[in-house]
């Protein structure tokens, strides 16, 4: 990696983190200047235009959401043993917190910032990128009813859609209303979809 | 009501939907004073400051929630009849959009505009109220428990934690990704929930 991806890279960094705790609102040319200590035409020299910089952190997310939740639940057998690691897997995403993602998950934050805009690039993006993780979680659990685990008529984006709304409330209990719970819930509720998702015995 | 209550009320129904589409953020008294045709004075008058402004604002929305979702659902047999009226309730609410509520559930919009601020009135004031709202799913289900319709070692919490979770899923695919199955998905994220709570047969 040159100095200039590792400048590049650092600046995103920079940007999800403040994206992930104030919006995209939050996050101008100007603010991310003050925060990285670079010029502003130093930053339009990598990002060209705010515009430009907001998808970029998208793209910047998707690729550590690749390698934090996505790759390591690919390395695990086909099944239900891989749609667990892939709940694991975003757990750890959701709890990766201060350094990181300091308002915790960035797609669930900008999902509420973003639902009602008008259609622009930014929000095709995002919605995109959330389609593709509804899908991908469908698929990993086709792959446990291909491989019995689950039962024959067990309806893989049904589970998306539960499982989606098993980590929307872990995120309103953990960070608005601060439960302690919110884990173990989580977890209860998760174990209660496997169950129902079954062969009848 | 008199002439001064029916200007405040209808100045905050104003700031409700203003608050749905922009969030807290997008509330000023100069906004709303273009948005009513009413002077910043006059909004002073009735309201103090924009803190107090956007408490009341809060409170409104719940005054409207209690008449679209809870006093209907309170009017229904106890027991699952009841934990129904409750969802389908909440589907209308969800539902209000234009007009009322733009952007959709208020609560669901300002738990993620919210959620990161330090603590505030208004921070505690959703957080009360969310906190309210979930314990009463967990009442309305304990008095199916105690109907016999439920399992009796179904944990009314947990119930509330999951259903709170399905609404969070119907809100996002209603409203980020337009997927017209929103619905359809969230009765039938409902069904199983019911059904995994219902005693052993």
């Amino acid at each position: 990696m040159g100095k200039g991806d590792e400048t590049r890279t650092a600046v995103l960094d920079q940007a999800m983190r403040m994206v992930s705790a104030v919006g995209m609102r939050g996050l101008t040319i100007g603010s991310l200047a003050d925060a990285t200590g670079l010029s502003k035409s130093g930053l339009f020299g990598h990002f060209k235009s705010k515009e430009q910089l907001q998808l970029d952190v998208l793209d910047h997310a998707t690729e550590l959401f690749v390698d934090v939740v996505l790759r390591p639940a690919l390395k695990v057998p086909r099944g239900e043993p891989r749609v667990r690691e892939l709940f694991e897997r975003k757990l750890v995403w959701d709890g990766l917190n201060e350094g990181v993602l300091p308002g915790g998950c960035i797609f669930t934050n900008l999902a509420a910032e973003l639902d009602d805009e008008p259609d622009s690039p930014l929000r095709d993006k995002l919605v995109q990128q959330e389609r593709d993780w509804l899908e991908t979680v469908a698929t990993v659990f086709a792959g446990g009813v291909g491989e019995g685990h689950f039962a024959e008529d067990a309806d893989p984006r049904q589970f998306a859609f539960d499982l989606h709304g098993v980590m929307l409330a872990q995120h309103h209990a953990t960070r608005l209303m601060r439960d302690p719970d919110a884990e173990r819930r989580a977890r209860n509720a998760f174990e209660s979809l496997l169950r129902a998702a079954r062969p009848a015995t």
